[in-house]
């Protein structure tokens, strides 16, 4: 491709994706594919020559657009919102024109020093405390592609941190039931759990009636591992569960984990961007007995897909459990004690993501910011008192709602309403005009008979406004009666 | 910003880029950047309002250009390319317009279809056989971000197979001294070395004379373990080292890993992408024996990081260690069978970066795949060929040449002439016409004696022409000159 060409092509694109915002709206949300559409209509060798480039964008009207659910519809309800927005989506691509490796602070130093700052910047907006900021001598922050890794990471270093201190001792992590899947998943890659079901060393600690997690219990549990000799090495808080935005109560954990020597780590992978507005703060109240935290940008903050930040206080612990220095990585930066982010994730080669959380930053500024999650948490609001007053007769709030996602469902109990509901959920999805996922909330008396399926209304596009809201209320309405009848 | 503001503000990121490729060239490759010059620079917090478009932008030049090494210079000689091109750059832009998130079939049919076939096409273009193609009942491929992760992911599935082989077994994985420094840490994660230096769970295999592991070393620690009862469950083998290129004995090491059950990856990070080309398909030799490969397209094939190509002839074992299917995550279509990629990787999001690849196949076809391989392949013989033949004097070549690395240094054994040899590489890079990095090779009578301190030259970059070898030769030359006079 020449220069001129490159042109050609990339300002179509651009405009590609123009069009592709304007008219998503009017696009059936969850792809209507079948299984294996794709892949028959797709040639089963490569080209043995280079093909037009006219021809290849017409591909992806023809063959790519009807295998794609609209993550960027306004329409879009289901699990969390991965939310973009233009000048992230001008920082993606600027980070891929540029084509740098950060992996070391010699391999771009803007790479670094901007992440370095954005952490900050970010720290600055959420509240939190000094020990997480750069500026601290212990303390700072990266940018890792998912809160999975971030899980991960905090608890190699939570590791490396106890081993350090009882060399050989036998580790147990503690979560609550209502934890996201990936603290399970880095349990098992950390080798504590030998599978899903493991409870060895990976303890799920039971949850309130708002289905946050017990300290009294996580206490407890503590207190008969350490007299079995064992040693409570890390604790998973989260704030915001993905079945229901559950808040562990962190300030009350974290004087737990701190008599135990424990690593707190605060999943606020979707909750986090709230705190950008200070009436949303408390959610992470007690975070100051955290080592570490993180929240995604890339959920509910306007950039794109990946773009998870992770802080700690501890530093040392992190880069502890993960620095190996070969020769043909050593530099003289390095040596003289430059931050090589390579040392904070799980990967070597990472790309230039700061830049795209900076275009959103500056773009929008921290009031920008604010008035993007109100808007959410207010439509959440507004959905949550339609399903109340219009819907009451049928539907309950079976969660209280924290911030932007609705859980409600039909109601009645026992396995017929679930299958109601499962039925509802799929009439809304084939509508095409919104898309909704499930989750299964644990029973309302906190024991352990069989939970309760629930539909949720995730409330995050960065295209999503009051319209969208209403109808898609209108949506779930008619589809309920129609099932009815 | 407006839709006609995006369109605007990124029909000029694209002339921003093409600009940038057209002038790269030109640039100091490395960094001239102090540690904190950007620190500096920036504001210490964000702004509370949004900023213009136009004052973002100008920033961009401003602040970050002079902390950007240059990893897109035809001039950039280091460690390995990362090369990008214009349709990758276009697949990454579309990819993040697109907004989509491909952790389950369900969520974006075509992200999951798309990248299987590209896996299979791969396959197809560097020869790999049957079992590693989605057409075979257990095999299959998946796009990673990198190559430690492929590393970790395959220790993680043999570790899954040899505990269900034989649970609670002590388990011991082996590689090379050569081998890549993600192993090492994929042990570290996973919980089979307490730091880069326990070697009770991971054994690191000498090398002979081209530093390619001795399958009779490995054989014999085998042995040696499985004697004492210890279970022999990982092999990772390397075609093309990073220290220069050296490729382990696939054929050798196979039927080895076969006899002991153990599970052999092959880690063609760099070099696989040769394998295009027939010529080179002698790399590979004896893949037959792997139970999973990665290569990263994302180095030297023309696809902007990350895209790191992973196959497996196992995926029962790959998803039996990675897998944990929460409520809020099941639907119809994984329930029926469908691919999720999630199960297949250390996060649970994903972007859709098989669309960047796809642009590249389709673009360049096998065709253009292989000029752009042999191109560098011919460059890095003839820069062999110069230090050989103009600078015979004073420059050895320590290691042999494979394809596109070449390791040279000055002659002299010891700490001066390492001292020279490290001198000479500052002085290169100084000048900011060219970037090398080095490496530390074994001693070639492959004793325990101290390494020798090598310079590494490896020819990849998309733009890097004849012209761009021959300059950096004389900037070589004169450099080592100035620096005998």
């Amino acid at each position: 491709m020449t220069p001129e060409q490159f042109r050609a092509a990339g300002h179509a694109m651009i405009d590609w994706i123009a069009d592709y915002w304007a008219r998503v709206e009017s696009l059936p949300v969850l792809s209507r594919a079948a299984p294996g559409d794709l892949l028959a209509a797709l040639p089963a060798s490569p080209p043995e020559r280079g093909e037009a480039w006219e021809a290849i964008i017409a591909d992806v009207d023809r063959l790519i657009m009807p295998g794609i659910t609209h993550w960027q519809s306004p329409n879009f309800f289901a699990f969390f919102p991965a939310n973009a927005s233009a000048p992230a989506v001008l920082g993606e691509l600027l980070s891929a024109g540029l084509g740098v490796n950060g992996m070391l602070w010699a391999t771009s130093p803007a790479a670094t020093e901007l992440e370095t700052r954005m952490l900050d910047w970010m720290a600055e907006l959420i509240g939190l405390p000094e020990p997480f900021r750069s500026t601290s001598p212990s303390g700072g922050g990266v940018i890792q592609g998912t809160a999975s890794e971030s899980a991960l990471i905090a608890m190699l270093a939570a590791r490396r941190r106890a081993l350090n201190r009882a060399p050989g001792a036998e580790l147990v992590a503690y979560t609550s039931t209502q934890t996201h899947s990936s603290i399970v998943k880095a349990a098992m890659i950390a080798g504590l759990a030998d599978s899903p079901q493991d409870r060895r060393r990976l303890r799920l600690i039971g949850v309130d009636g708002t289905f946050a997690m017990r300290p009294d219990l996580l206490a407890e549990a503590m207190r008969e591992d350490a007299a079995a000799g064992r040693v409570p090495f890390y604790v998973c808080a989260t704030v915001g569960t993905t079945s229901s935005t559950a808040v562990d109560p962190v300030g009350a954990i974290g004087p737990i984990c701190r008599e135990r020597g424990a690593w707190l780590h605060v999943d606020a992978a979707h909750a986090g961007a709230a705190c950008v507005c200070p009436e949303f703060r408390w959610l992470l109240d007690g975070v100051e007995h955290a080592d570490s935290l993180c929240f995604n940008p890339h959920k509910w903050l306007l950039t794109n897909f990946d773009c998870d930040l992770f802080w700690t206080s501890d530093k040392a612990s992190v880069v502890g459990a993960l620095s190996i220095t070969p020769e043909y990585l050593r530099n003289a930066a390095s040596e003289a004690g430059a931050t090589d982010y390579r040392d904070w994730q799980i990967p070597l080669g990472r790309r230039f993501r700061a830049l795209k959380l900076w275009f959103v930053l500056r773009h929008y500024g921290a009031e920008g910011l604010r008035a993007h999650i109100r808007q959410h948490v207010r439509l959440a609001a507004l959905f949550e008192s339609l399903v109340r007053e219009e819907g009451g007769e049928h539907f309950e709030i079976p969660a209280p709602r924290t911030i932007n996602l609705v859980c409600f469902r039909l109601r009645g109990e026992g396995p017929e309403a679930d299958e109601r509901n499962r039925a509802l959920l799929d009439r809304i999805n084939a509508t095409g005009e919104a898309y909704l996922t499930h989750t299964v909330l644990p029973p309302a008396d906190g024991g352990d008979g069989p939970g309760r399926y629930t539909l949720r209304m995730a409330i995050g596009g960065t295209m999503t406004r009051e319209r969208h809201v209403r109808r898609a209320w209108e949506v779930i309405r008619r589809e309920a009666a129609a099932a009815r009848t």
